[in-house]
């Protein structure tokens, strides 16, 4: 079990295998506050080197899953004290946070109800799997105020590709889930509530019956595949594939398979 | 106010800070010829630093977008006095103006209606947005007269993926509008001419509500995405971020706001 | 003619330009075993430089794609004697394959009917064109035995995009042909065996009305633009062309449209 910190902005529930991470500020739409960013940082590194925490499911309260970017925090970078370099700091921060997320060992759902927007749409980007409720509302409004939707665009970019990437960004278009699922940023949508939590738990239970250190092993090895020339990946997949099949898991995954039985780390949702 | 060039083989338009350019030589289906060429690169370079012009609409007249390469010139390249870097050059020449377009700092919205074949494809590849007519015909004939679709090769794999492209490539299928939305060539389909100009003014308004300025740096920051690593591509972002929120639009986006008013750049359509 | 390799494990038909490749081993589903995978790769190489050879299908006996990795061989990899060196070697030389079919200058058609799994799934995804019956069924099932889905990583994120590959390689989801088409990893999909085939031919009609040297630089092209930077690209893809049109196929190839007749290369199938 590992030791989660503990928090504010977030509400923290671990469970079989799973994390569900509460966006808990409803107040401020779970607008990306420093705080809170603080928290999610702090969260994930909590949980990065334990395979026995299989995924987590990023989702909001209030039915609202993330409005963005902190106006306050802009306004304050708007102030006379600000420089150039506080300011981008401020925003490097947040691209450090949103790799975080993206690169997290662990499988992560976002589960998106209501406003996804500017860099709370960046953040469902930065998910596995990305389920969205059809009345969702996702829109990058960056320079509709004169910033642009800078620290969220590999993400972005990554999860929808770049001709609707920059159809989206130019045009501060707002969209609902279903033409999310049609532009490949949801994976699957749902008519209600309830269907949202079923098809999260449809998802949870594929990821438990993987192994958790070669899913680790497999979404660093796909991250990485694009930063690679075909040799350098060959050499780099030949040689996670032989730590994966003689290393523990590969040798209880196998004998599983032809003893015809559920591997020890298969667990039931 | 742009000082926009003279032209023969183009319509110039421009109004409420956009620019149409209509292709205007129905005769040869608007042939990239090199005249026509010159002309389109002459037209993107008067407006480069002006960001008064907001976005361009790239029309065919006569019904039809653009058929390619100007087999004249092909023809030229084969007469006993055309060498290998003649006839590269040439080419190349073609792949500086869609990278041209490409890398334009207005949003650029291509508007097919009737053929969009070898290089029309190509040019309409290059754009932020595709609006296709459905009885638009796109494909791909160059290897059908024993040539390669060179220079436009990254803007289509760019714009519809390499598997789509290697298919289309290597088969010279043709296709229409819808087909073209379903591989993301197209990213609306319309039925008729009125409403494919419906849909241009559409995603004009969006980008009228949209800064020029963090427009133009978001769509700069997207093209280089690919070509930096994580890293660097925080750094840039931050850079590009604080130099947007600290300039003009971004304070005046930020009070506009929280002023709940329009800011000075929103432009009605 | 090429002097096509004596196969066990495969059957090969080359008619009218074209080769079929049968993985014939249904006893096993048609696994990669060493021997099969051997074969596979001499055959890619004895056609490898013979342009008369238009286009290869690979398809499966026993109604049965490809149920991927030989898991005799993993086992062999887990017994005593193996170490990591061994087990990355052969599993390197699997990749070496998924890098031949990929980059084979003829135009590859996968035809998936029944199961493709895991590496099956991979060697479809190298395929230029793939066309699924509707019934087959497609999984990444290598993490649910413990190891990574390694070397058709790249080949997987290149077909479906990095996000649809990672829900997949990390849920274990099996789905059939009609879901494989709404990722972009069926260019089409089946009702029969009857269909299937008529789609095969379709596809195949178009190929060979292609120029087979234009073609074959032009998937090279194609592959190698994600590799090059813009200005790179530019320069090669100038050469390329004029090496094409100065060539025999591109004089044949113009004067042919010229002249309103067919060019030489074009078969009738």
């Amino acid at each position: 079990m590992p030791h989660l910190p503990s928090t504010e902005k977030l509400i923290l529930d671990l469970s079989n295998g799973w994390l569900t991470v509460w966006l808990n500020t409803p107040d401020n739409r779970n607008a990306l506050s420093e705080d809170l960013a603080a928290e999610l940082t702090a969260t994930l590194a909590a949980i990065r080197d334990d395979r026995s925490v299989r995924g987590l499911t990023l989702r909001g309260k209030g039915g609202v899953f993330c409005a963005g970017g902190d106006v306050k925090a802009f306004m304050a970078g708007l102030s006379d004290g600000a420089d150039h370099d506080a300011v981008a700091a401020m925003n490097k921060s947040g691209g450090a946070l949103f790799q975080q997320v993206n690169e997290a060992p662990q499988v992560v759902i976002a589960m998106v109800e209501g406003a996804a927007i500017g860099g709370g749409m960046g953040l469902a980007c930065c998910a596995d799997i990305v389920i969205a409720a059809r009345e969702a509302t996702f829109s990058l409004t960056e320079t509709q105020i004169g910033i642009p939707p800078a620290q969220i665009a590999p993400y972005v970019i990554g999860r929808i590709g770049l001709p609707a990437a920059r159809r989206l960004m130019l045009t501060g278009a707002r969209f609902d889930g279903a033409y999310a699922a049609s532009i490949g940023l949801a994976d699957e949508v749902a008519e209600d509530a309830k269907s949202l939590e079923a098809l999260e738990a449809d998802f949870r239970r594929g990821v438990l019956r993987c192994a958790p250190g070669a899913n680790a092993a497999t979404k660093a090895l796909a991250l990485s595949a694009a930063r690679l020339d075909r040799n350098e990946m060959i050499e780099r997949a030949g040689a996670v594939f032989a730590e994966c099949l003689l290393g523990e898991e590969g040798r209880e995954g196998v004998s599983a398979f032809i003893e015809k039985r559920k591997p020890r780390w298969a667990l039931q949702e």
